[in-house]
């Protein structure tokens, strides 16, 4: 296989179709790969030909065109199931082998996709920057002194440098947006409960999501198509309502009119590249006709501590026991100092912190009434890998300022690149919206990636509009009811 | 003024309409009544003529067509604000006097009601009985040696013994159905959220609601129009989805299909009289075409439990410290032993009472997915006050075993009276549906009050269909909408 064709959905099935490519041909360039990159600890577990024959016999069956993921990589973050493999949650100690494959997993499976391996992560999805994992620190794809951005580290990685179509990692803090930005890929953050959550270790199970991350936004609404539904065992599963069906992807055409933090409220923490990059992107945007008007970040900074000052740390502590309770050594000691706080916090500080919650997603709810989307950058800053070691708390917390909210809120979040620092570092920005505009955000961002025309991962070809988006001058369609 | 005619919103509003009556003259004959059942603790506050002055003034500045609810009296549950006057919620020292009358009795008086005094209530809205209280307890309005029901005692018995049309109670656990009950009114239950919870002194913040108490259906539905609407300063508060508008009262008049427990699941605590009156109903509704069916009730009597053996309780204390702290012993030695255990709960076991409630509210809205409601017995029996002192914690659990559940699960219920026994003591059921069901809800409950005819509140008239309902074989408006 030849690295002139990207593992992009449209790109693979194309040449499965044609028959100048079979899985096995796709598995042995993705070997290849592995080895080559075996230095940036993106894998705990790659299956072995033996894992992978019976995906290839069943594929060998059917006909292509009645799978619509035949044949494509995918790889799984090791906090989620899949069957016969062991799940680590990047603690060997904590590690089982589930019977059952995930509720997603098994969707993308019976669709037709292929599991690479499980992918490397911040110890029990604890933390946004792809260092803490006895598996070693994550390498950035672009620069491998830099993190790769956690806690979904390996799944972000992985897809950028070729190893696999699209991943599966998981969101509680930020975990499926900061590393999309820091390896330049698209990251979805499902509205909680539109992907079940069955089969994935919880951090906090009343917050957790699981996500895609993918080279491009067409690939992201198909992977969403596969993987969406209601799950009667997951009980914060959730029916997606009409108006956010994958055929209203592509139907946000019309004028834009977006939020953006005031500039006395955006954090770039001394990194004037990343603020130089998002004036860029704005400017940019503005000149295609976006309007942009500045809101009131503040409730949205504010819920942001909640997350890990507040009681929520009480569900990591619960996720994490007998562990944390009986071999708490097992636990790395930066994991265990954050959630062993969970212990002691009380119902009284729990329900306290849901009122004030609740106030503040009224008031950030207010905020954005009047526009598209919210948009801010995925991240203020990446870090190296060496200064994180040196400072693993607060710079970590610096990773979260934009993302931490996001589920407190019950919101849904689409991370999109939209350039490159002058070293050639990716940059990004995430759109925001309230439970179940997935479709809107998706949109707008393919919009994005259409007018900022970037290469895609790291060197896995350059974006180009591939057609499966209705284009067109579609409003929102106003329907008179009377009954 | 007579007592053939009611207080009813319709007979009141035609009198005042005609000329045959005035505000003033209603609360003179009010002032008789409340002297004449000084011994049923009815109340906690009375207005004064000085305090009533200024309404009956402005009353008479204005045109009555243009005011809804023109000289309607009603009752306020003493946790709920009325400006100038003390909050108590049953205990003296911790009462305030606010400044402002709560967002929902401000929109009462607003729309031309005038109230007549502030009721007495189980302590800190936490009880099913109306007994526990330092202004004595509450009597029933059909038999004084019996319960009112509570907590929203005094505001049930008022409006049943003619001193006010309506009357606002509230309800965590069950406190605005059980009074309903036990003295034959229509008790309203809205989806959370939907009247503002501001200037309501919390039970549990995250659940509280306040309530109706009215004579019938349509003047409930009226005051709910009234009342309802979205309020920023109450971070509980809702939009009330388009389906569940007060036009859509009357809409729900096709073929019903009710849940209903099955045999083994009613309780009754040997009170055969209930049981009858139970069995009558469903007969009778059968008769008439009703198709029941029966469900499984189990979780909701597991999420019933949790809501006073779980972290919950943790918010009674909340809104009742620092009294609970600082001067315990002025609470009532029941309410205190209750709340205090609040105090303990940590957030591990909050969290992990979330999960499991999450889980059965999931299968209780899977069990109720075919029928047009779920409909219960609004309490298994009711008790004397001896018996309820003797032991009064319980007998207050054995009264929430078909309420307790409701707010948890973030369901609607409208209690409406069905037949007496044979002592003469009321009986009814109360109808559940998911959130924002509570139009359809009032239109099943309308039915069947058409349906049984029964005489109103304590010797408030009998039923009449005035009217105010829409009618006619209207069913579900199907309509599709493409884009």
């Amino acid at each position: 296989m030849s690295m002139d064709h990207s593992l992009s959905l449209v790109d693979l099935r194309k040449r499965y179709l044609d028959g100048s490519l079979t899985p096995r041909a796709v598995f042995e360039t993705i070997a290849e790969r592995i080895a080559e990159y075996a230095d940036h600890n993106i894998w705990i577990h790659t299956l072995s030909q033996a894992e992978l024959e019976p995906y290839f016999m069943r594929l060998a069956q059917v006909d292509i065109a009645a799978l619509p993921l035949y044949g494509i990589p995918f790889a799984i973050k090791d906090n989620i199931d899949l069957a016969g493999v062991p799940t680590t949650a990047a603690c060997a100690e904590f590690s089982y082998t589930p019977e059952r494959s995930a509720f997603v997993v098994q969707r993308l499976i019976d669709a037709g996709a292929i599991p690479v391996g499980k992918s490397n992560l911040d110890q029990f999805a604890t933390g946004l920057v792809g260092t803490r994992s006895p598996w070693g620190a994550c390498k950035n794809s672009f620069d491998p002194a830099m993190v790769s951005g956690g806690s979904s580290a390996g799944s972000a990685v992985s897809v950028a440098l070729g190893m696999a179509s699209f991943s599966l990692g998981t969101d509680t803090a930020g975990s499926g947006r900061v590393p999309a930005c820091f390896n330049n890929l698209v990251g979805v953050k499902p509205s909680i409960g539109l992907l079940s959550a069955s089969g994935m270790l919880p951090a906090c199970r009343s917050l957790d999501c699981i996500t895609i991350f993918a080279l491009h936004c067409d690939d992201a609404n198909a992977l969403l198509a596969v993987a969406e539904g209601e799950d009667d065992s997951d009980a914060y599963s959730r029916v997606n309502p009409f108006a956010n069906q994958s055929r209203h992807y592509g139907a946000w055409q019309g004028p834009l009119k977006i939020g953006v933090l005031a500039a006395e409220q955006l954090r770039f923490y001394d990194h004037d590249a990343y603020g130089d990059a998002y004036q860029l992107t704005i400017a940019r945007l503005a000149a295609t006709g976006v309007e942009f008007v500045e809101l009131d970040f503040s409730p949205f900074i504010e819920a942001a501590r909640l997350l890990y000052e507040g009681p929520w740390v009480a569900e990591r502590y619960i996720a994490t026991s007998p562990l944390i309770q009986e071999n708490p050594e097992a636990m790395l000691a930066v994991t265990r100092k954050i959630i062993s706080q969970g212990e002691t916090a009380t119902a009284v500080q729990g329900f306290l912190a849901q009122y004030r919650l609740k106030e503040l997603r009224k008031a950030a709810e207010s905020v954005m009434a009047g526009v598209d989307c919210l948009l801010t950058p995925t991240a203020g800053r990446p870090y190296s890998i060496e200064a994180v070691n040196a400072d693993p708390i607060t710079l970590n917390s610096n990773l979260g300022f934009y993302t931490n909210y996001m589920n407190l809120f019950d919101m849904a979040g689409v991370a999109v690149p939209t350039g490159f620092t002058d070293s050639g570092f990716p940059f990004g920005v995430t759109l925001i919206g309230k439970a179940f505009t997935d479709r809107r955000l998706l949109s707008i961002a393919n919009r994005m990636q259409q007018c900022f025309q970037l290469p895609l991962g790291k060197g896995q070809g350059c974006f180009q509009q591939t057609g499966a988006a209705a284009v067109g001058d579609q409003q929102r369609i106003s329907v008179a009811v009377c009954g």
